[in-house]
């Protein structure tokens, strides 16, 4: 789920309230009792001879083989495809800087998504620091305990100093879901409602709201997809080149998006644009998304209320698509990350590329190109086809 | 296993030598091939429904509900009972110095142990910094990870600065099983010994040879349990007031031990001794253990090669045990270390005290206390009745 920053303000009627809800609150945190995950091992301990084998005395022969040949720690430790799951807290859900413990439960989540999408193992790791040099240092002298670090619910700017700094301080995929898993998935969707439309991305002008993890992520995977004209706003409005309160992140942005120069708030951005991705926590106004061109694509995917409710986009847009389960087309990370996780590590990468994005999003997107409809342009979460060829797409890219 | 230094040294004829091994190489490899550990889950993620209660949208609820009460994810994570199996790979079973990685089989192995027989989840943390207060940090971000410590495997004297600072440093249990989970089952053991020959331990001599983490430990525990004449053998010999080249540790420990003074080397200690005990890599001559007081105890525990065989052993001393599965009285840290993990976690406790592991000790000398001989002073690792029994015994003590 994404926060960020956005130029448009929640509305006091919030159109977007979630349906009636039908699971109780009892329900969820039985659920949540003692955690979501557990250790299983995967050699027998019932008898002298497995004690043996597993631990003492067998057990030194296998140290001893891994100290000869550091390599081999991949192939006899479960290491290899572990992804630790590592957070600071500081912007979980929407819920903003809750800290690491409180930020545990949507950790062990994401490490249940890893097991059951992708049969990887995958384990929480919360850190008490929200310095981006210490959370590098803590991972570095973690480096042999996994395989590969999906970093979660990290605010921004920060997240792109530790994703950068994590990314170079290790020799294994390192990954910011919250930046790139929304982007894979947004991308995805957009080569979706672009082959329903039979129109190019090369041809669509793009607004971006929430200039945040999600929205720069976003707009690098649109540019580097084809894209050429994105526009982005933040709290502040458009983000142009002569605006002078713009952080280093948004200058450099500033540099490649927004080609027409255009200035102003989000109905100035909107009008005439083809393509509305909201990665705010705000709400964005009727009129502006009224004011869009024909055939308009909107992807109001901030969660649990869109930025503008999916039956009112309906009105002035061809594609709708949410985050949300409970509305056609909904843009959600779980479509992303099991795959390219399991696809890097499958091709014993030691990062993750933009070349491997970029074919996630196009192999998500061709799970359903023989099924595309207005409502259909992404698949479901939970469909089984999606992991499979988003991984094979991604450890070719890697292969590449 | 313990490794430290020893007033004795390895002989050349090796009279310990293992019997016909009948675990191949092969057997060994294939049980480690991807590790020993995997991630399950305790929710469903099949549906929908599972979706919104494990992760959004009512994973949120959740979130907030520890950020408010910080002490309710003890009760919603997989943390509080989670052990974190630490290392810096310093002092891995015989093998010495072989690094973080190369620890990795065996810290999956004592994970795999802790679930085995105490179905506690553990996961290991191997650590690429051999420094106490990087350690301490590490661990001191990741707090909210775990909800256990088991130091492991880590070089004497660091050992004791590493676990002296994270005790102080985190607010639940920790413990050196190389130390204490060894001295807990040495006690046992020597309660059951002792038992057999209706002696009392205030009564006993007792020598340990191995000045190092488990040596230590012992000579702690043996003086908390009431034993009053304990002498320490390091490489140098016998640890007296009068030497000047002793670390502070042993310093501190010769103001503790040796009350009669003794000086000199393993055969000067032994001359009269009740009990030897060994936790070095050594040897001890089999005419030091002849000058042994009628009905002798001798704890052999260096693995795989015991100080003296215990077929040799036998011939002098009335009772015998080793670290080894293959003769009677095996001394295995797998009778105490889940066990005392399981107890305090089920307490609640905050730290691991002497009283617990006092507490741990007199429980596994109690599951075999009507079944006591000269060849079964302690249970067997296998015996199910042992974990319940300490746990219960740690967690009373905790109580109190």
């Amino acid at each position: 789920m994404v926060v960020s920053q956005s130029a448009v303000t929640r509305s006091e009627s919030d159109v977007a309230t979630p349906p009636a809800e039908v699971i109780t609150r009892d329900a969820i945190f039985d659920a949540h009792r003692r955690g979501k995950l557990g250790v299983r091992l995967s050699v027998p301990l019932e008898s002298q001879r497995d004690l043996s084998i597993a631990y003492t005395p067998g057990v030194a022969q296998v140290c001893t083989a891994i100290s000869e040949r550091p390599e081999l720690r991949r192939e006899y430790t479960w290491t290899d495809r572990l992804v630790a799951v590592v957070t600071d807290g500081s912007s979980v859900l929407g819920l903003g800087d809750i800290g690491a413990a409180a930020s545990l439960p949507v950790m062990e989540g994401k490490a249940a998504l890893f097991k059951q999408f992708a049969d990887l193992d995958s384990i929480p790791i919360v850190l008490d620091t929200n310095d981006p040099d210490e959370i590098v240092e803590t991972l570095v002298r973690m480096r042999h305990s996994f395989g590969a670090v999906n970093l979660e619910d990290i605010a921004a700017p920060r997240c792109f100093e530790v994703e950068r700094k994590v990314k170079a301080a290790l020799d294994c995929p390192v990954m910011h879901d919250d930046q790139h898993g929304t982007a894979i998935v947004a991308l995805a969707a957009l080569y979706g409602a672009c082959a329903v439309q039979r129109r190019e991305l090369a041809g669509l002008r793009v607004v971006i709201s929430g200039a945040g993890a999600a929205g720069v992520a976003i707009a690098n995977i649109l540019l580097a997809g084809g894209v050429r004209d994105v526009v982005m706003l933040d709290s502040k409005g458009i983000v142009s080149r002569d605006r002078t309160d713009l952080t280093e992140m948004k200058r450099e942005l500033a540099e490649r998006t927004n080609p027409a120069n255009r200035r102003g708030v989000v109905g100035d951005a909107l009008d005439g644009a083809d393509v509305f991705i909201g990665v705010s926590s705000g709400t964005v106004p009727d009129a502006a998304v009224a004011g869009m061109a024909p055939d308009a694509i909107v992807f109001a995917m901030s969660n649990p209320n869109p930025e503008i409710h999916p039956d009112l986009a309906r009105k002035h847009a061809a594609i709708v698509a949410t985050g949300r389960s409970d509305y056609p087309n909904q843009i959600n990370n779980v479509l992303a990350f099991p795959g390219v996780f399991k696809g890097a590590l499958d091709a014993g990468a030691r990062e993750i590329t933009e070349a491997m994005k970029l074919a996630a999003a196009r192999a998500i997107a061709d799970v359903v190109a023989d099924e595309l409809a207005v409502d259909r342009i992404v698949p479901s979460p939970l469909d089984p086809r999606v992991v499979p060829a988003v991984a094979a797409a991604v450890a070719a890219a890697a292969a590449r």
